[in-house]
């Protein structure tokens, strides 16, 4: 990512866009700059004001190079709750973001906000990578029970007190760090429900029990406005299949699927050239489409997804803006080929607001 | 691609190159150095050694960003062919490197280096982007018969006086420019027949008439070394599956025979959440890979050839060695996210020898 500037030069280039997209005049974009600047030379820092916060919050959105939902940004509601820095604050109001964000299988796109990063206070921050997480749980002959990509997480927890089960897919609490010290809580699963995954032709994939939380909400990335940092921002969206089908359930260093798949499909695994990777991936993301279909959880497929995104970036394009994208994040993992982005290429460089990792 | 230096810069760097990939001792390379500088002193350009032809080919392959068959660049048989300047002596030649690489279905990686560009002659050029391109025949529809690749192409060669026909899959002439003028000659198709296309489990797919040829030659890249271009060098490899049924037969833009195939398979082609591209693609790489199977012609599936890749890769770094690569290149159009190179990174930048188009 691209240095930042000193925090009076990235508030001013913050004010300079908001006078843009909220379409403030020179006399108001001048006095706005004048008081920030003195709020920086008196405090270290400033606040900004709830439509600066939700226009910077919508920025980092459709900013960020490596998510194809970007072209939703002006749907995003944001939920201020800059107030709130304790552990428990924090873990109640991570319950209102879900309650927020789901309505009967309907997913609205949302972000929290908690309290800022002060010159003195670090802000509160969430230690899982996500809201739900399942368990992973090393076995002494170095495989892992539930999700591998969970198993320092689960670890930190149980040595935090947390009890461990020993199902594939035990939802760990989640672990916050905040003014008074750190906590966790398992979270009510009402507003994020599991979906139970079957197959509309192959009753025998039901067998396997797998199931998938309902959406993701991104906990463990920083939001940066204007030269502020949120430590804790967490945001929701709904998924793509293939993050489902293809990542969480066909990766290798994942729960690792495709052999099974393949087996029960009847496949010959002996060689690759049998395509029974290629095959069981496409069961496995058909399966993950009925099943939420089914249960009426939105969803979108990665050809709907790369369709929307592409026709975003032909009509930004059309008025002469600029799509921050990184290619190989905007492909999908199956199928690239046949998706109209597979063709295209987008500029990567990383403009500010956005969301970065550590 | 990165900017080369002058012909002296450009040379020298080479030399120091061959001094460590041929082992020269610093007498020698001391030696070559001022003999090559004092013939671009007096010439204005300087003729490799053969040794120095041979290991300046095999390196413009290893460098090559978007070549996933690199590691097998040791392999590289380089038919020294300098002296062929003429239309004539280059269609010659190219009938005898076709010879060259297939023997029975196998395939050896080869090279042929006609006359290098020189202070004041360009030398010869092929204009065909490949040795085997199939015609593409604009209708009066808009729409395109054969290969839509290739319209360019063909009506370049039907206003040189070709006959057009009216097929899917006509070969074209190859047309060259030499140091005698502008020629083209239908090449035997002997050495590089056509494999017609079948499917282990579906008749029907045969009756589509789909055809392709055996291996592909790459005729319209510059191949430089040291500061010296040779403009016409084709060199061959055998096929990626996915090549020829994910983008040949699957693109939109190419021969867009989803829909026909997902049709005949009886698949919902109504919404894209069917995954009916997905599977079209998946039993039209399956045609590929046991049609070239039963016609006994090397090509390499998907799975096989990125698993080389990334064992090659972890060989190089094991010494110290950097791999040049495009991701975006290395990573199968299909299916990508289980093989070995997507989770991986690779150097994109471009070193020299190279292969370079313009
Ligand atoms: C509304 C529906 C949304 C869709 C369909 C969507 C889609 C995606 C996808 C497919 C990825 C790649 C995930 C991966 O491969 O790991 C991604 C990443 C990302 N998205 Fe979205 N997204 C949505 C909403 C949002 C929202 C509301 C925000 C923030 C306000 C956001 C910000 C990001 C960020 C920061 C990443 C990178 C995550 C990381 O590095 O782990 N997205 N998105
Ligand atoms: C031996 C087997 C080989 C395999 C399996 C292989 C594989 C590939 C593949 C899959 C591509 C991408 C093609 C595309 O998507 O359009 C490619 C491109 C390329 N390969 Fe190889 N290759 C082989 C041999 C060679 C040889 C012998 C050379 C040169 C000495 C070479 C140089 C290149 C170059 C320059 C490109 C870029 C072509 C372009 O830009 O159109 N390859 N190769």
């Amino acid at each position: 990512s691209s240095q930042p500037g000193t925090l009076p030069e990235e508030a001013v280039a913050f004010l300079r866009t908001c006078a843009v997209e909220l379409g403030w005049d020179t006399a108001r974009y001048r006095q706005r700059r004048t008081e920030v600047l003195a709020e920086i030379a008196r405090t270290g820092t400033y606040a900004h004001t709830l439509p600066e916060l939700e226009i910077g919050a919508k920025l980092a959105w459709r900013n960020h190079t490596r998510c194809i939902g970007q072209l939703y940004w002006r749907t995003l509601v944001v939920r201020d709750r800059r107030e709130v820095h304790t552990v428990d604050g924090v873990l109640d109001e991570l319950e209102r973001h879900q309650e927020a964000v789901y309505q009967d299988g309907a997913i609205r796109p949302t972000i929290t906000v908690f309290a800022p990063e002060g010159p003195t206070t670090p802000g509160p921050q969430i230690v899982n990578a996500q809201l739900v997480r399942y368990a992973g749980y090393r076995q002494p002959d170095g495989g892992v029970r539930g999700d591998p990509a969970n198993t320092g997480l689960t670890e930190e927890l149980v040595a935090a007190g947390w009890q461990p089960r020993s199902g594939q897919f035990d939802r760990l609490p989640v672990l916050v760090r905040g003014s008074d010290g750190e906590g966790w809580r398992e979270l009510d699963p009402t507003s994020c429900p599991d979906v139970p995954l079957s197959h509309p032709d192959h009753d025998w994939l039901a067998d396997f029990g797998l199931r998938w939380y309902a959406y993701p909400t991104v906990s463990d990335m920083r939001m940066e406005i204007g030269g502020v940092s949120y430590p804790a921002a967490p945001f929701t969206g709904w998924y793509v299949g293939a993050e489902i089908g293809a990542r969480n359930f066909g990766d290798v260093e994942r729960y690792n699927m495709l052999p099974a798949v393949a087996k029960s499909l009847g496949l010959d695994t002996s060689e690759d050239r049998t395509l029974w990777k290629d095959r069981a991936l496409i069961e496995l993301n058909a399966a993950v489409l009925s099943s939420y279909a089914a249960a009426g959880v939105h969803l979108v497929d990665h050809h709907t997804m790369t369709d929307q995104f592409h026709r975003y970036t032909q009509a930004r394009r059309r008025s002469g803006e600029v799509v921050h994208a990184e290619w190989s994040w905007i492909v999908p993992p199956i199928t690239a080929s046949a998706t109209p982005v597979y063709r295209e290429s987008y500029d990567p460089s990383v403009l500010r607001p956005n969301f970065f990792r550590g």
